[in-house]
């Protein structure tokens, strides 16, 4: 209950039930605390309740601001998509009837060859940033397309609205543009690059400390590929090695069909793998083992993959994690099913360490950001019924089962609050 | 456009998009058109708006009281959950970590032993019917408990909010006490009742020709405790043939491990399988490959499975079932995955084919009754963000995988306006 930085002030004091991951477990309910949000957007302290008073007058805050969580209310951290292509939200829900290499070839290159057109990407990026801050992802990884001007712009949304972002495809001399969003190199995957793109790309990463994101092992069809196409590499991961674009700031999407070995070149190199199962099913790619790649000790995080993933909601990418750890039990019956626990951890704490901000958002530490939803479930018109007796945990597993954006009724990223939209409010 | 009842009066007149299938078409969408549903709750004509005066004259309509669907509107017949466990409604999004045997004894059984309190029934009733109504399920097929008078009140409220139900554990003899609500004749499953009990089952179903459900071959540990309780009978689905228990208003849900000789039986006798696929990926059942079924001619609705599929809503069934289509693609390649237009038929005239209630409900037909969901794909602070250009296939898809109740506005069952709830209005 120290008090460090006696130079920030406190801008929002939350009392109630908070809902998070450690590393040492997969959740944990705190009830009866206070939490404190300083107004750099850190969070200053998180305590029991009975400690308020003394915990007001250390901080200087009045208990009469503290905003009070009901009994259906819970705060949890803000959900990290670790995977969305901005550029395919037009059709998302849509054309999902063709594997990968057809797929890209009949929808994704005609739509994202629009992107050169600023006002059809203006109307896309500025839906896909607030329908996805609006289902509770104050942290996206996003794929823009090869139009520098386009993806700038990205950016500037994503900062307008509040959202913490990385954008590939930005240009790369604008890192310090804006706080919360960064840039990260994006080759679009082995196959559409030649060597010395690659090498050009791991280059730039590795000179500027960049973050790195691209594909690996989606399906079948593409591994295949990459081998044809890179006949002097041992494998997939091979390719990305050798050109230097395996770091400990590197998230790979999908990783279906990765070996073993293959794994251990990322927990060596520190780099990530962002599961995407809406998409990998929409899509017939394949189905992440998980719990494998969980035990190799790889970083992974959850990702919609926009527009393979029909949808754009991190609660869909958790359901969607746990559908395919049970496709693979009824396969084999002594694979060892992801809890829904250990799901809520990997769509929060997990992706901001595939992403390489676990030192500043992912649960509720002090010091980290306060990246945060607040959750009712318990709204009007909503989508969940309750019954008398329901405890914390059956309550936040029927968020994670039932709930959806109506749930979602504040979203803060940073401290600031972000949803409701200030046009809506 | 000839006028066959000269009795019945136009209750409402539709104009604009109208979404069905047909025997002969996954999906028909009929532009431009207008459908009259008369006093009685039947559709009494469904035809070009070219001849909307004509029409107003023969039924005597006025045409200012047509109801004009919006460029983002249409209509598509209610849909029909042939499988769902009232009773179970209290612990939907929950409990999801066992198998099915275990799962029964931990968490079914003793919550099922509750409805011997009415008070408890109601409450849970109640939740259950308006939920399931104002997800666009305008017929369900309920399993309620052992308790005659809580299965009742479960009738009781189905009719009294609009809902056509099979209700199953009511008592025999109130037969036709609604109109819309059904009994049904319902054995647990197999392993749950002794031979005389399913003969006398069989006996009262067929002396009363009444509708029949239960379970079959959900999962593997109990297709093989049925070969241990029945050793006389040469599979699971002969038990309950021995039984009489198949006939053409049967309904068995689930069915993921018959054979393809006990799918001839089925055939056959005329008796359908509810798919379940949320319930079976949930407790790790097993996959139904749904395409085999419709090879075989077997008629196939898709279920809910409350709570064993933590999802209430229809929706969520047909994504489910895509998503389970496609999982088995990804095993074999040679699969061919359901389209969305397929999924689309199985969750309405599917559905009413699976009841034997296709004579009355299913698909706008003149003649059928109207049970029929208004839906809008642009209701402010929806789940669907719409871009320039999109047909009405298009808008239909980015219905069916990123809608939900919102997109719902309203639900007809037999011509009567059910939800918005009046209380709610
Ligand atoms: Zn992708
Ligand atoms: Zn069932």
């Amino acid at each position: 209950m120290n008090r460090n930085d006696k130079t920030a002030r406190i801008a929002h004091v939350f009392s109630g039930t908070f809902v998070h991951s450690t590393l040492r477990a997969a959740v944990e309910i705190l009830q009866n605390c206070v939490l404190g949000v300083d107004d750099k957007g850190k969070i200053a302290f998180i305590e029991n309740h009975q400690d308020v008073v003394s915990l007001s007058e250390i901080w200087g805050f009045e208990t009469s601001d503290i905003k009070q969580l009901g009994q259906y209310e819970f705060l949890m951290p803000g959900m990290v998509d670790t995977h969305i292509h901005a550029s395919q939200y037009s059709y998302t829900g849509t054309a999902l009837d063709l594997p990968l290499l057809e797929w890209l070839n009949t929808y994704t290159f005609p739509v994202e060859a629009k992107y050169k057109d600023l006002d059809f990407a203006n109307n896309v990026y500025t839906k896909v940033v607030r329908r996805t801050l609006k289902n509770g992802t104050t942290t996206a990884c996003y794929f823009a397309t090869i139009h520098t001007d386009a993806s700038l712009l990205l950016g500037e949304l994503a900062d307008s609205f509040g959202q913490r972002a990385l954008v590939g495809k930005v240009c790369m001399d604008c890192n310090s543009a804006y706080p919360n969003v960064k840039p990260v190199v994006t080759p679009r995957f082995a196959p559409s690059c030649s060597s010395s793109l690659l090498s050009e790309l791991g280059e730039i990463a590795n000179n500027n400390k960049l973050h790195i994101q691209s594909h690996i092992s989606e399906n079948k069809e593409e591994v295949e590929l990459v081998k044809t196409l890179f006949p002097d590499c041992k494998s997939y991961t091979d390719v990305y090695l050798k050109h230097n674009l395996l770091t400990d700031k590197t998230v790979m999407a999908h990783g279906c069909h990765l070996t073993d070995e293959e794994l251990e070149i990322f927990r060596e190199t520190g780099s990530a793998i962002s599961h995407c199962p809406n998409s990998n099913i929409s899509i017939c790619s394949g189905m992440l083992n998980v719990r494998n790649i969980l035990n190799h000790k790889v970083k992974l995080g959850l990702g919609t993959d926009v527009a393979g993933g029909y949808s754009p909601s991190m609660l869909d990418a958790m359901r969607r994690t746990i559908d395919t750890s049970k496709a693979l039990t009824i396969q084999d019956p002594q694979h060892k099913t992801l809890s829904f626990e250990e799901v809520f951890r990997l769509a929060t704490l997990g992706g901001s360490e595939a992403l390489s901000l676990d030192d500043q958002i992912g649960n509720f530490v002090v010091g980290k950001e306060f990246d945060a939803l607040r959750v009712n479930v318990c709204v009007p018109d909503g989508p969940i019924d309750l019954f008398p007796g329901e405890c914390p945990k059956v309550i936040l597993e029927k968020f994670l089962n039932l709930g959806d954006d109506r749930n979602i009724t504040e979203v803060y990223v940073a401290g600031r609050q972000v949803v409701p939209f200030p046009d809506t409010k």
